[in-house]
C-alpha cells in the first residue's frame, strides 16, 4: 500500500491511497481522516485500508489523477523528525576536504539530530531562500515512519515498528552549519523545512528491496533537469534502520508517526554522483589544482528533482520536484 | 484563562478550563476537543473559550476537582519543542567550573536546541531512569506556546504569537551530555522526555508579571520535600521570548502549538538556590577545597516538585510532582 495526503484546506490534509501505477489515487478519509490518524490506530485500520486498496486495484472505487502540487507532505506536520547520518562515506568525504579522518566511534555509535517537524514541505512546494549567501543545498535521503516505539527497544525486533518507507529532501543551509554546530547544541537555523516525496509505502511494497533494515533502491537526483546522482541506497547504509531505532529509543519512547531519516545517501564509487552539492564540492576541492569548488550552491530559479526506483524501474515514492525561490 | 488536559484514554486527552482558584476544572471539549485543536483555530475558538471561562467563574458549569495524576501534559505530544538557553548565569557557571569564560557571542546570539516532542510527560508522571550512572537532573524552566509564526518574524511584534505561558521540567541525563555534544549534532539521548506543569495560562493571566517578553515570577523547586531553589524568572532572562522567536523563525515557519522554552532558570545571587543540580554541583566544585561536588544526581525514589508564583503568591501553572523510578 502507498499513501498520499491531499490538500483539502485543513492543516493535515486528507488521507488517500495511491494506485499501484502511481498515476491515480482514491480518497481513504472515510477509514482514517489523515495519515497521522491512521498511524495512531494502525493495527485497527490497516486491514480496512488493505481491503480498500484491493478494491482500488480492481477499479471499483472513484479515483483522481495524482497531481503533484495538490499533495502535501504525507505528514504535513509530524510529532518528531529525527535524522541519522548512516552513510559514512558522506561524513568521510566532508572530513577529508579539511584533512581530517573519520572518528572511529562513528562506525559503532550512530549520529543523529533532532529536526524541526512542525512544517514539512510537500513534493512540489517551493524552497524559500532568504539569502543566497546562506548556501542552500539539497540532500536526498531514505526515511521510515514508525509506530509506537517503547523506550529501550533493541535493534533485534525493532523493524516491526517500521510502518512506512519514503524519500525526502533534507534542505540544508551549508554556510550556516559550521558556526551553528560550533555553538554546541546542533543544527537549528541551518536546517530549514524538509520536503517529502508524494508517497509513503508499506515495507511490503518494496518486496525484496526491503531487507536488513535497509531500502535497497536507486535514488536518482536531477538539478535543473540534469542527473547529478544515481545512487544505491542499500549496501552503504552503515547503520540499519533497526540500529538507528535502538539508538533513538535508548532513553525515551517515540510516538506513532515519528519520522526517522537515513542521512544523505552517499556511495564511495564517485560514478554514482551525489545526492547533495556539498559532496560534489568536496570532490572538486580534492581534485582541482587550486583546491576550490566549482559548483555553486542553489540559487533562486534552480530546480531539484528526486525519485527512487526498484530493480524493475518502478518509482516507489513518486517524484519530488521543487524550485528555489528568493525570500 | 488557564487550560489543562485530562486523560480520557486518547493520545491527546481532553481540553479543560481551570477555575481561577486552580482547584477545579471544567470539560471544554465541546468547544475544542484538545488543546492542539484549540490552538489550530485559536482566533475562532478563543472568544468561545473566554465565554465558557466566565460561566465557570460564575459557578454555572459542572466542574471536577483537579487531580494531578489525572492530567496529561497540556500538549501530550507537540509538533515542535524548542528550548533556549536564555539565562546566561547558568552557562557562565558551567563554564567557570572548567576554568572557561562565556563566549562573548552568547550575549548577542541566542543558543537553542531542538527537543523531542513526541512524548511529553504529565505533571505527576514518573521519570524513568534506565541507569543511575546516566546522571539524571531536573531543570526548571519557563515556556511559551506559540501560534503560527511566519518565517522571518522579527522580535518587534513577535509577542503577538505567544498564546500561552507555562513551566516545565527539562529532564537531562548529565553524564551523557559531553560525549553526545562532542559528536557535534546536539542533544539526543541526553534529553529524555520533558515534563510539563498541569496548567498553561494565557499571558493576560500573568497580569503585570508578563512584560518585556518575559514572565516575571518566582519559580520554587523542591527535592524530596526540601526547597532547593526559589528563583526570579524575569530579570536575568537575557534574551526575551520575542528575541528567541526571531531566532527560531529565521529560516523556517513554525506551526501553532510549537513550544518554546527559556532554558534553565538561573540567578547570579546564589541565595536564590538552583533550578537544576548541575549548577549546585558547580558551586560545590568552586567552593570546596577538594574541587569535588557533594550533591549526587537523582536516584530512584527521589522526588522533584516545581511551582511558579506571582507577587500575590498565586500558583500560576499548578504543581509538577514527579518521582524517579528505576528502569
Amino acid at each position: 500500500m502507498r499513501f498520499a495526503t491531499l490538500h483539502d484546506g485543513t492543516r493535515d490534509g486528507k488521507l488517500c491511497i495511491v494506485r499501484s501505477d502511481g498515476a491515480r489515487l482514491a480518497d481513504a478519509s472515510h477509514i482514517a481522516r489523515t495519515l497521522q490518524a491512521a498511524l495512531d490506530r494502525w493495527d485497527e485500520v490497516e486491514p480496512r485500508l488493505r481491503e480498500f486498496d484491493a478494491e482500488l486495484e480492481n477499479g471499483r472505487v472513484v479515483t483522481d489523477p495524482v497531481v503533484l502540487h495538490h499533495l502535501q507532505a504525507p505528514l504535513p506536520r509530524a510529532y518528531e523528525w529525527i535524522d541519522g547520518s548512516a552513510y559514512l562515506n558522506h561524513a568521510r568525504l566532508v572530513r577529508k576536504s579539511r584533512g581530517a579522518e573519520l572518528p572511529p566511534e562513528m562506525e559503532t555509535d550512530p549520529l543523529v539530530y533532532q529536526g524541526g517537524s512542525g512544517m514539512l514541505l510537500g513534493p512540489a512546494e517551493d524552497i524559500r531562500l532568504p539569502d543566497p549567501l546562506m548556501g542552500l543545498d539539497f540532500e536526498g535521503e531514505m526515511a521510515v515512519i514508525l509506530g509506537d516505539v517503547p523506550m529501550g527497544t533493541r535493534a533485534d525486533g525493532a523493524l516491526s515498528h517500521v510502518l512506512l518507507v519514503t524519500m525526502l529532501n533534507d534542505c540544508t543551509l551549508r554556510n550556516l552549519v559550521s558556526a551553528e554546530l560550533a555553538k554546541g547544541f546542533g543544527f537549528f537555523q541551518s536546517k530549514p523545512a524538509t520536503a517529502f516525496a508524494p508517497f509513503v509505502a508499506t515495507p511490503d511494497e518494496l518486496g525484496g528491496a526491503w531487507h536488513d533494515g535497509r531500502a535497497h533502491l536507486q535514488l536518482k537526483i536531477w538539478m535543473n533537469g540534469r542527473v547529478v546522482g544515481d545512487l544505491e541506497t542499500g549496501p552503504e547504509m552503515h547503520f540499519s534502520f533497526a540500529q538507528l531505532i535502538e539508538h533513538v529509543a535508548h532513553t525515551r519512547a517515540l510516538t506513532s508517526g515519528t519520522i526517522l531519516g537515513s542521512g544523505t545517501v552517499s556511495n564511495a564509487d564517485t560514478r554514482h554522483g551525489v545526492s547533495c552539492l556539498a559532496e560534489r564540492r568536496v570532490l572538486e576541492i580534492l581534485s582541482s589544482p587550486d583546491g576550490q569548488p566549482r559548483t555553486p550552491y542553489l540559487r533562486a530559479g534552480d530546480r531539484i528533482a528526486m525519485e527512487t526506483f526498484d530493480g524493475q524501474g518502478r518509482s516507489l515514492f513518486g517524484r519530488i520536484e521543487q524550485k528555489v525561490v528568493a525570500g
